[in-house]
């Protein structure tokens, strides 16, 4: 026997029904009360020689892994954690990008990429991003996340990030 | 000696300049006339495994790379290349990526893409994308493209796309 | 409502187990019996642009999803499917890879990988690759694959494939 | 005009030849005298969540791109660059892979490479890579590169780091 590390594949189909079961609601995501919600993050990247196409350039596709790190940071900042809400069942998706391209980021280029929540709905999460090398900016975008379960059916938006949200926009 | 076949980068050299050199114009890509420009194209893609991530689903950013993937095999099917575009000191940058997710592809899945270009302007080339597993619209997007050359300069789209997408659209 | 389309992910959890459920041996998955189980299979693989770096070659890493897609292919000409596998517990996870490197593909290059299965025990499957641009050769490899459970232990190598291999050999 | 920074692609061209110049011997890539060279070195990446494939597991291609930062880092700490290596045209290839992989590693995982130069010649560089979570070792490689020239020649290894390494290696 390997012995292979499984366990978050063990969380995972710790949730998971056998046939015929009936789903129960998942385990609420606890949220660490101490540490408030955070609306913006910002987080350095190393440009990775692999993420540049044959112009030298980062490939627009990749950008949009970099978001994901943003927002991953941005949660883990905040005391949440991605990975506990999908094998908690949380799944998120993201249903909309809209990216704009100035300048072209390069390889073992250092960039700073500064990520907001935007605004968060019972059925949406937005987030902005800006990536800069210094000041420059070289990207920009909007994405737009909804929440599944495991059948596909769409989630309401947990309560901690709407109550955090709304509560650091108060004045 | 390993003898590394290069002969595409060595076609990139032939038109860069030593230093202080002034920059030519490229020699035109030239388009086989006996080709018609096509305004729309087909391909069928087949899902690979590295594609999928976590959830099972097509990583939300490869999707990029398939719209990339049906407009080059668009451009083939009108008897242009990308490739010798890019040789010729044209780069074909992606400035603006516009995409709307709505059902996820998985692992192994055989999908349609329908490439259209929806415009041609002097500085931009506009390209909507629809994937379809079987008669169902998973990914729509709407790709804005610029020309540069190597100094990073606006060019002009290329005369033959333009022309061929103007006569394509008179009745 | 965005009714996600899961259907595999579903499959996934229908083998998965409830909370201290004993698992069950899977379902085994059927080999039609019509089709002779191949040794050696080949496919062509056209370059696409993010898999090159900015030296214009393909990315070193990139060959190992080539080989991906020999194996999955080889599978499938024999009647088989790895989705198929997976959605009954059978994961196939690489153990081992060697690969040489001997001359680099570039974009747009359309390329010829020949897949061969070379041995399968109890325990294990060895593939090699040689992947040609016309009569080149590029890169070649040895994989070696083991199959898995959902718990990370070692499987004995489905039977079908044992016998094939086995058959195929004999004068 | 868009004005995009290309600074690294003129400086690649800086070094390109005219059609039918004679290469020059590039300019040597100078050594901080200062920073010994390093034979080891550890860097911790976070595993990315578009890194993972549908079993849950970093994708057995993309442990290539960690070592490929292992690389990358330990010359940075050593006072060397590989982009700028690469823009005096001092291309660096990888011509073997020889991958184990023990265990998987997951999505969120906070992993640790350890880079080892284990050789230089005349011709090659040999690394080997250890990566772990926590104190278990997930995956093992050797790696062999070679450095070549803009014209896919091969080229000497680089003085200084021949120099470093034996100087290191000696008693």
């Amino acid at each position: 026997m390997i012995d292979l590390c499984l366990y978050n594949q063990l969380h995972r189909f710790a949730v998971a029904p056998s046939v015929g079961a009936t789903w129960q609601p998942n385990p609420p995501v606890h949220w660490k009360e101490s540490t408030p919600m955070l609306r913006q993050h910002s987080i350095e990247i190393r440009v990775r020689y692999d993420e540049c196409d044959p112009m030298g350039f980062v490939h627009h596709s990749r950008y949009l892994q970099y978001f994901e790190m943003g927002r991953t940071e941005l949660l883990r900042a905040s005391g949440g954690n991605y990975r506990e809400m999908e094998e908690a069942g949380q799944l998120v998706v993201v249903v909309r990008v809209d990216c704009r391209y100035r300048r072209p980021a390069c390889y073992d280029d250092l960039l700073r990429l500064e990520t907001e929540i935007t605004g968060v709905t019972a059925g949406k999460i937005l987030h902005q991003y800006h990536l800069y090398r210094d000041q420059e900016l070289l990207v920009q975008a909007d994405v737009t996340l909804a929440v599944i379960d495991r059948k596909g059916q769409i989630q309401r938006v947990p309560e901690f990030l709407r109550t955090a949200f709304s509560a650091d926009q108060s004045p």
